[in-house]
């Protein structure tokens, strides 16, 4: 009988502890979870989010044949840097960071035995810890996977079977660039968006008054700080472009409003309605 | 037996289906719905939306004890002039328009003998029409009530039992004025968040990378049109105040990315994020 396979993930916060869940029973890996702090390493065995846990990522850092680092973008670069020279030669490494460009950097720094593959599982909660992971966090989302120049296809292709196992929607493959130009969009301008629209001073006189529109696009304004922080600064250029342009529209909107020109407002909004029935997301 | 009395909804599209099929069974009222299109009508009467349809409002006026005007802003104040003369005495008269001054002010037309009271079921759907009516539409929902100078406070309480039958979470009384302040950030301005937000030139290329902040945000942005449209510009003063903050704050935080100053980044973050937890949303 062939030894069994070792997955590893490194941190069992929300993504990392639902990655672990619903991972586990993935072909014939064993899934071990690695984290520093005691509480979330006695709930994650308690809960069997792993088939095991340990405190000590460097002892099972030589037998692992998959690796993924799940936690804070700084976080990850850090942790390729101190575990670079640890990692079993042919290891698959990877990541679930929500910016890609900045991480696939750092990973220059592991040796050519190991092939950096860089992932990002696009879910989460407006909650942290192990205590709000779920196996089914990613049952609705995308899962993006940018390879390295020199990743070898097998491992696009174990990642990718990672995926589906995981239970995502899709799985979509491109690069680092696209990936962080095109998510400065979806994902880092709707959370400035949200706690932007938050600083309004009517706030607090809203409450009784908010109907769906409000919850959707306030919902991720109570934001883990430090993360997105992160993720913002990594993607400065990228994110401040899209900030820009949204002013911009915002600004036209208004315009049309202050003058009262009925017939371009009635215009505008048949125009952007229409790209969004167009985009066709259920 | 006292005779049966009659709430009559003039207008059965989605949100005048939902009431009508919501309100059904309230004390000893019979749900009339009226409306002009027969394929509207017909649909009703198959589904059973109200206890009773008709293609003329005029049969039932002189007779019903609630009237509830559910069309577009525009249409409501068109039928309170058109039907003045044609009330019961002592009828109550509503509606579930988004906007509350200009109707009140419309309705400043009807007699003394009639009590206009302002609502509105703060629910809706980027769908419209009866096929897409819910008897469960208003769950979740707020439910805004806003009286005449001179409404009686039995009416008022009639309206609220009425609310409180449909379902709705909770029921919120206030002035006209007020109601269109407050309904400017919290659902007009979402809806031009949403409008602008999908006005981005990067939209289409985004398939595939949205994740759940992008669908919360952008999901009301295939409006109804013609109905947005009228919203709008009822209230654009109002709405236009709370695009420029949005503007703003948008700005406020470009400014600090661009700076790459990351202490005041952080402090901004958590001051948002701060104020969506103390809102306290569910």
């Amino acid at each position: 009988m062939a030894e069994q396979k070792i997955a590893l993930v490194v941190g069992l916060g929300l993504i990392g502890g639902s990655v672990a869940m619903a991972l586990r029973g993935f072909e014939d890996y064993r899934v071990i979870g690695a984290d520093r702090d005691a509480h979330t390493l006695h709930f994650a065995a308690e809960h069997h989010v792993c088939d095991e846990v340990t405190e000590h990522v460097e002892s099972v850092l030589g037998r692992a044949d998959v690796v993924i680092f799940a936690m804070n973008p700084k976080g990850i670069a850090d942790q390729l840097k101190a575990c670079r020279d640890a990692f079993k030669p042919g290891a698959v490494v990877t990541d679930v960071g929500g910016i890609k460009g900045a991480i696939m950097e750092a990973a220059q720094c592991l040796p050519d035995t190991v092939d950096f593959i860089g992932c990002h599982p696009m879910a989460g909660k407006e909650t942290s810890g192990i205590e709000n992971a779920e196996k089914t966090l990613f049952e609705n989302a995308h899962f993006i996977i940018t390879p390295g120049k020199n990743s070898q296809q097998e491992h696009i292709d174990l990642l990718w079977r990672m995926g589906q196992h995981m239970g995502f929607r899709d799985i979509v493959i491109t690069t680092p660039e696209e990936h962080d130009a095109i998510i400065a969009y979806t994902s880092q301008l709707m959370h400035i968006i949200a706690v932007a629209t938050c600083d309004d001073e009517d706030l607090f006189r809203c409450k009784g008054f908010e109907g769906g529109s409000f919850r959707g696009c306030t919902r991720v304004a109570a934001l883990d700080v430090p993360l997105w922080a992160e993720l913002f600064s990594m993607n400065a250029p990228a994110l401040c472009r899209c900030i820009r342009e949204l002013e911009e529209h915002l600004h036209a909107y208004r315009e049309v409003l202050e003058a009262g020109d009925m017939p371009r407002l009635v215009e505008k909004l048949e125009y952007s309605a229409a790209r969004k029935r167009k985009m066709n997301l259920e």
